[in-house]
């Protein structure tokens, strides 16, 4: 697959996963991944799922508004989003830009090496 | 220096030098960086500052609202920018994020090999 048609298949696959069983984000993760969520810094797959798993709300959707990405050394491809995140009980979703690096995890895989989280307040 | 004091070094030359000199942002790209503007694609510094240059707004200043960095891979970094940048004429500045990665150029100084620039729209 060319880089557009990966970026778009991973992203497809986070968020989805995020609004229906966020748990499973586990398996994308590895222990030296980082997070980053609004300013707060998480290191490993289990620290990373229980900071995200424990955000104060059990659904949500996500809505992407757009998908850049680029190549980033030999094997890696970053993955920018930006979108918006709807929230049971708020009124209007809230505006959010995303990063991801993703390096190969063999057999073709790929896992998030670096995740960057921010909420753009109006 | 620490990488958060490089990060906000780095986020403090990038957008005083697009304010004040954009042509000098020449020297922070190689010939292998790529810039993603809006969604349209740029490489080699060349290209790259040929596309800031002929941005349709001679003046503009960037407010930097929130600066995040990890480590990637051995001697990269990655910075997430966001922020608002005002036009002259524009009554509302336009926010935006934006992400970097940085790459050891030698003799302690990096270039940025990445870059993607969003608009966040209302």
């Amino acid at each position: 697959m060319d880089p557009e048609s990966v970026a778009k298949a991973f992203v497809d696959h986070y968020y989805s996963t995020f609004d229906t069983n966020r748990a499973a984000l586990a398996n994308l993760y590895q222990e030296n991944s980082m997070l980053s969520f609004e300013g707060q810094k998480y290191q490993g797959s289990q620290n990373i799922v229980a900071k995200l798993t424990s955000l104060p709300f059990q659904q949500c959707k996500h809505h992407i508004s757009t998908t850049d990405c680029q190549l980033s050394g030999a094997n890696g491809m970053l993955v920018f989003v930006s979108g918006n995140l709807q929230i049971p009980g708020e009124e209007h979703p809230l505006k959010f830009s995303q990063m991801f690096q993703l390096i190969p995890a063999g057999q073709g895989s790929l896992y998030v090496s670096n995740d960057i989280f921010r909420l753009n307040y109006a």
